[in-house]
């Protein structure tokens, strides 16, 4: 691929040879004559200098620092995301179903979509133009998968799921399965019939092992555009608004509702029936106990520190409001001397 | 079904209509008239004037705001569950063994139970009556599963795994992997062999992902009617009391014991070897690190503030203990100064 | 098996009859005359008086207190782990591919290997002599697993991720799914290809559920003789050092690197790009957000505490900045005074 190819197409600037050819991506460290790499944090700027890379996709302020040929764009990572796509296609799946796997009569499966060995689809199932249906899946009754949506391989969908266009579920996703629905009893605690779905929309892509919970009675919703990382859990009746991405090992409790275009880090721990409004950012590990109705960063995390000095400020935490009364009652004291 | 036979059946007192016919469950908010709602939590009263539900079960003291037909009970939100369940009862699964799963010939399966698709059972494995085993399960040799339990799909029971009645498996569960044994030796680690099981009792419901490992020698043990969320991780010989409720992403490391009646909510994390009296209730994110000997409710996790706030307050917490002594230093000199 | 020959084997010395036959490994509560037990925490020491074991592994410290025969060695754990592995052997599973596997033509597999039902091995796969692959694994294209190595049941390994000898994943771990890599642009989130791969070491054990991202460019790596427990997210481009072992639910962002012979806790979080350097231990629920240049032990989570205190404390926490303040100002306030 010639860079002048890459420019056009992604409306990028060229400063250097625009006959250049690359055939892959590499990081600016590895990338032979023949790769194009990328600079998009200032941190790797001093590899610029000593790159043998084919080209650089970077910004204009980088330019300047580039030993070789340079694609000028505002947003770099953009551009290479773009580029990486184009040069790694993603192989192929021959259309048709596989002998191994077990496709109820009562289904619906384009012929242009590829099911794989050890796939289980139930009585209902709509799956969409050019689907990939990995080995091991397993999709429940009346599930309806839109075109291009591939399921990368032991993915669980339940009864009643519907995945939007262009999405990817990694291994080990759960969409679907019950809610957490338990009611106390003088016989101990029963569950209650978890009777809504989910409803995800199009191009979401969904994290090993991360787990979406079908709703109680209304669905689970999550938008377009999301972007889930692993091993999430997402109870039963929550709302994810479109563009909203959420890094690994997060958990949100049951009819939370997160707004649009909200970062939210890994670890995090949502209780549940909050509101959430759009454009939050929450960090890593925070426990959001509340509602949030401004736009803006959340955290409650603690930092690291070397033990025997965290251990010293845990103990006094634990008495942290004693700690508070006595300054108060100093402070008391001296207006009174005074 | 009419109202007045569900009274009847789960002994509520009647304010409206007894003939009012329902064949749904739904929220206050989308019900119509062949649906029947609920009332469970105060927040939600004031649906009740517009709700267009034909009939809900509520308790008294809301009965006199509801609009249509109320089924009265003490317990609102059990007796939804038990209408839920009778309105909409499981799918009933055609019994027999599906002819792409691999059933050993050493393994004995009630005739009424069904086994899916994809399932793999070993030798020695015993499976009870109604019992079904959903698409892509499997299940290890001399695993032993009581009547009327139901795995719903890739679920995996490692050998000697036993199984109550009555209880539900969610996709990704993993039961029976070997715990976490390894000892420091000259040659770095080693796996120390996981010998123990795991006991679960009746009318258990675990979420999905969730694992629960096998003993190192003796077994890890779950008691009946206990309900565990998604993604929670069991360590080996943890014991887990009857009726205890745990919410997702929750860990609990290596032999700890936790008592009947439990209430433990999201992402706690328990330090290993611990006693946990019954009935004690634990906020989340708490990290329980000592044993609990008195009933009552248990905490540590720190609220969510804006970040700018958090950073000054968390950047203040790594000098607490000095904070204190200073305090300390300021209450002597005063003292000394009087 | 006769004392005498473990004690030679295993390099201990013999207190009490050389002749004594054990069979089977057993706790001191329970262990009977065929059995072996072991002390390593001194905890238990009470339980050597009245153990009815044939045989006790302990340190020489404890020896005058067995009523038993003793094997003496100065680390009892490591010999109880090898006497286990010995006394409770892996059961051998037959080489040779099940009927109900699906295997590419152009996978290469071991003769010796055994690959269960329900198995769907993609082309250019190689594995090694004497490899079980459990039922429902699903092995990517051109992943490659050297000899001994062991896949439970339902692992999923993507394509081109390469794992060393004698390794053991557990049920749920998922390999080489594409790391969260998204970059933000006008039209929303859009994917960045996860071009890397996996390289898993030797004498590597993964948990159940535990999920390990491919690199977005160049790979993961799982360095000999990690040990890994249940439910760990590992995310793009980490690295774990050799002989490092991390309790369950922990996760770590992308390209953070840790040591050698790092302990680190369960449900610790690693933010991403981090060095953390050898022999470092971690202490359960800690953040870890900034880099680790010295060797020791780092904290940061808050101990439990009775909910009401927890609740007074973590209010005024939420004000400790301005405590400190206050204090400043008291001391200030009194030097000028005097």
């Amino acid at each position: 691929m010639r860079v002048a190819e890459l420019a056009v197409r992604f409306g990028c600037e060229i400063v250097g040879d625009p006959e250049t050819r690359v055939t892959a991506v590499a990081t600016l460290e590895k990338a032979g004559e023949l790769d194009i790499s990328f600079l998009a944090n200032a941190k790797y700027r001093s590899l610029l200098k000593t790159s043998r890379a084919g080209a650089v996709i970077l910004s204009a302020a980088d330019a300047p620092d580039c030993a070789t040929t340079a694609l000028v764009h505002k947003n770099p990572y953009e551009i290479y995301a773009r580029v990486a796509a184009m040069l790694h296609p993603q192989p192929k799946m021959r259309a048709g179903i596989d002998a191994m796997a077990s496709v109820s009569a009562q289904a619906t499966i384009s012929q242009s979509a590829s099911i794989a060995a050890a796939v289980v689809i139930a009585d209902g199932v709509q799956i969409g133009e050019r689907c990939v249906i990995g080995p091991g899946c397993v999709i429940g009754r009346d599930v309806h998968i839109e075109d291009d949506t591939r399921l990368v391989a032991n993915v669980t969908l339940c009864h009643g799921v519907s995945i939007g266009k262009r999405c990817v579920l990694h291994p080990g996703a759960v969409i679907g399965a019950d809610g957490f629905g338990i009611a106390n009893t003088d016989d101990g605690w029963i569950k209650v019939p978890q009777l809504g779905g989910v409803r995800i929309g199009d191009d979401v892509e969904i994290g090993a092992s991360t787990t979406i919970d079908r709703g109680a009675i209304d669905d689970t919703v999550v938008g377009n555009g999301v972007k889930l990382d692993n091993q999430i859990q997402v109870a039963h009746n929550v709302h994810i608004g479109d563009h909203t991405v959420i890094a690994a090992c997060t958990g949100i409790s049951g009819s939370t509702r997160i707004g649009k275009r909200c970062m939210i880090g890994g670890a995090v721990g949502f209780v549940g029936h909050l509101d959430i409004c759009d454009d939050v950012v929450v960090t890593g590990q925070t426990m959001v106990n509340r509602s949030i109705t401004v736009p803006g960063m959340y955290s409650s995390a603690l930092p690291m520190d070397e033990a025997r000095r965290w251990r010293r400020n845990s103990a006094r935490f634990r008495k942290l409001d004693e700690l508070a009364k006595r300054l108060g009652q100093l402070e008391k004291d001296l207006k009174a001397n005074r």
